[in-house]
């Protein structure tokens, strides 16, 4: 799951969530990894085993009413996308 | 295709390079987008057409370049992974 995002500039109890979100979402059935970076865009990428699993933390009471907090105060426009891992290979120096 | 990455502290030339990519990749066929952000970690979200544009891109002489420099210089570690969009949705304040 990619979710790309623009801030507004609110901050008040974002840093808060955001790491609350991190946690909770760790907690969850199906998770298996998040990165995540900001500059003017914020990108969190996280990982998951399936489509249920992921169906299923977007609709987690607390995450709901994260993503309601976000509409309403921190994310002046954000994008989520559901994307298949086909395959991935890395460099280790 | 998700870029992430772990720099070096090798910044010779990278920002340069880097700038470079993103304006080469804009150039290829089925090109769609380029989505960047790096605190320690570094993301890159490219979106392309299908399978073989960016097949291509990853074969594209100067981006091949690049990648060589960048395993000898500028990464600690990376990883791509090639995942198919399946669906997006997003918000606009």
């Amino acid at each position: 799951m990619i979710f790309t995002s623009l801030r507004t500039d609110i901050d008040e109890g974002y840093d808060k969530m955001a790491e609350k979100m991190v946690e909770l979402a760790a907690q969850q059935q199906g998770y298996l990894g998040v990165e995540s970076a900001r500059n003017e865009t914020g990108i969190t990428v996280s990982y998951w085993k399936d489509l249920d699993s992921i169906k299923k933390w977007k609709q987690q009471t607390d995450h709901l009413l994260a993503q309601q907090l976000g509409r309403q105060k921190w994310y002046e426009t954000y994008k989520t996308r559901i994307s298949l891992v086909e395959r991935d290979y890395g460099f280790e120096s």
